[in-house]
């Protein structure tokens, strides 16, 4: 479990990382870090769970299933992702890291 | 509704301010900003509900009852508090804004 949200910033930039910081019966809250990832083309993101997101640092922009625009998030940018709408990561920065922070429940 | 955590950090500086970012039954995501407050002397908070904070601005100690050290908050530092737990602010950082979230379920 990571202590600090800052803390241990993987170097390995060629795959995302998932980190815990919280995980108790019905809500889990995760760190990830991007670096330039994207959902390939197609893919949806579909969960079960409802999700909220923050953007600290890096930028993101999120596609939803049914909406022409997209959702640009800039540090201290939220959004929430009710279960079942299904979603995809279509851009993170490039060449730096990107940290978010997602409550899962 | 708050929409940036970064954005519209208050100027009165004499209080602690709080704004939702989240408000969905059963979840709430909080932004709290301290400009020094600290819970009043054998002040303690008592929930219902539990909470995990960060301090992702600034720095915080907390005083959990029922233990001799505090638990001191830096950026990136996270705290889960279960319900029930009593617990104060024993300080935030003078001369600048601490800004936490804090996620109530």
């Amino acid at each position: 479990m990571l202590k600090n949200l800052f803390a241990a910033i993987p170097v390995d930039t060629s795959r995302e990382a998932f980190d815990d910081l919280l995980n108790v019966p019905g809500l889990r809250i995760e760190r990830i870090v991007s670096h330039g990832q994207k959902s390939p083309p197609g893919f949806w993101y579909e969960q079960d769970e409802d999700e909220w997101v923050i953007v600290l640092q890096g930028s993101a922009t999120l596609q939803l299933e049914g909406r022409d625009t997209l959702v640009s998030l800039e540090p201290g940018d939220h959004y929430w992702i009710p279960a079942g709408l299904r979603h995809r990561v279509d851009a993170t920065a490039p060449g730096r890291p990107t940290i978010w922070l997602a409550v899962h429940r």
